[in-house]
């Protein structure tokens, strides 16, 4: 890792340059952040599981024409992807309320939403990725109203095809987070997804049940972080036998 | 069955007065056709299965905003629906070329499509499901401007959570028909969708073996429809040990 030239350390990932212009290399580090990085443990292990959820995840949106930043998993904890310019607006879609919108709004956690309900955060670790609204964006130039557009659309189909792959996996999407960045070829910039999408940047209850599977495990001090993560890949059919402590260890002991 | 109004006998459906106004009862029956009904067969089971999918499917679809005629599933072939006045178009949602798009503008079937293509025919046994153009639509009046819309809208965000939905379990959605129903509720008139999803209505492939699991099995004389629509409903986690021949058995015996 030291040999290579890093460009970015985020809370859960870092960016190293890629092997091919216009490639990097996004690393998955087992930190947890929580509450604007107020709250910090390590899950032994959730790299190497979100690095393979994610894959999958980009890999089957692809299939079904969302363009993407994924380029190939390199290894159990990197994956290649396209260089992008990150677009600082979050983009939140809500199929119920949970977390932040149920403190901010006093919309008690649970209560189905009406049709989905897409949020804009400013990206900003300073600021606490604020909400903001369309005009904001425009106002500032964080993004161009097409850009909007296509994020807006591009979210509430990623929410459809994911509601249905989890659900199928008796998995209720509850809401998730993605971030966007501009590809440039030559002359033409298209908005394609990046970023990461696993447990880390969702919420997925488990449909029988109502268990969490997902990063509130850590934010709430429920425990038993890895479990559900290995539980939702599992589900997922990429985790047939491994065993992700198993992996960690096998991966500590390689330096 | 006697005792009851019969109101309406399809291909593979009849339609009984429902209990309640504005209710009606759809009874799934065994019998197949193809090509505009000149091959014919019987599928012992078909209409139990198909019952099952589509109460399965029909009930996620509500659970994401898609507002659909199921109210419940009211013995193994019964469902009770609301009473719409179908809207004489039927839609077709297809994600890789096959059947009869490749026949008629001779692309390769297991060509993929760069996006969803949405094709309308018009709903005529006596002309065969012509395929139409919006224009048609409008000219003759089968469907206003705002109901295509919604139309569209509605089997784009099917496509999506299905095209979910299959990939969980390993199966390609390759292309479906929808159809759409006018709903009346005082002066109100809300579009809602209708009739049936089921192996009958889509076609399913296998993504590992690109085996087909829908009715072309039937069109083709492939065999094993039965064993393909079960495989399906297992996956689908609706059918854990049931075994469909035995129901239609057991259904045969209760006359």
């Amino acid at each position: 890792m030291s040999r290579r030239n890093k460009l970015y350390e985020g809370k859960a990932k870092v960016l190293f340059e890629g092997p091919e212009p216009d490639t990097i290399i996004q690393y998955f580090k087992d930190d947890a952040t929580a509450f604007n990085a107020e709250k910090k443990g390590t899950l032994a292990g959730k790299g190497v599981i979100n690095n393979i959820i994610s894959e999958h995840i980009f890999k089957a949106l692809s299939d079904i024409g969302i363009p993407t930043h994924f380029i190939k998993r390199t290894s159990m904890r990197e994956q290649l992807i396209k260089a992008v310019e990150i677009i600082p607006v979050e983009v939140i879609v809500r199929n119920i309320a949970a977390g932040s919108l149920s403190k901010r709004l006093g919309i008690q956690e649970g209560t189905p939403l009406p049709s989905p309900l897409v949020e804009f955060c400013y990206k900003s670790d300073e600021f606490g990725d604020p909400v903001i609204a369309e005009d904001h964006i425009l106002t500032f130039g964080w993004a161009e109203e097409h850009e909007i557009d296509e994020l807006t659309h591009y979210a509430l189909r990623v929410n459809d095809f994911l509601s249905g792959l989890f659900a199928a996996i008796n998995i209720k999407l509850v809401d998730f987070k993605l971030e966007f960045g501009r590809y440039y070829q030559g002359d033409e910039c298209t908005t394609i997804l990046a970023d990461e999408i696993s447990p880390d940047g969702c919420r997925l209850w488990d449909m029988k049940t109502g268990e969490k599977m997902d990063k509130d495990r850590f934010r709430r001090d429920l425990g038993g972080e890895m479990e559900a993560y290995q539980e939702v890949a599992r589900r997922l059919g990429i985790l047939p036998s491994a065993d992700v402590t198993e992996i960690a260890d096998h991966l500590k002991k390689e330096g």
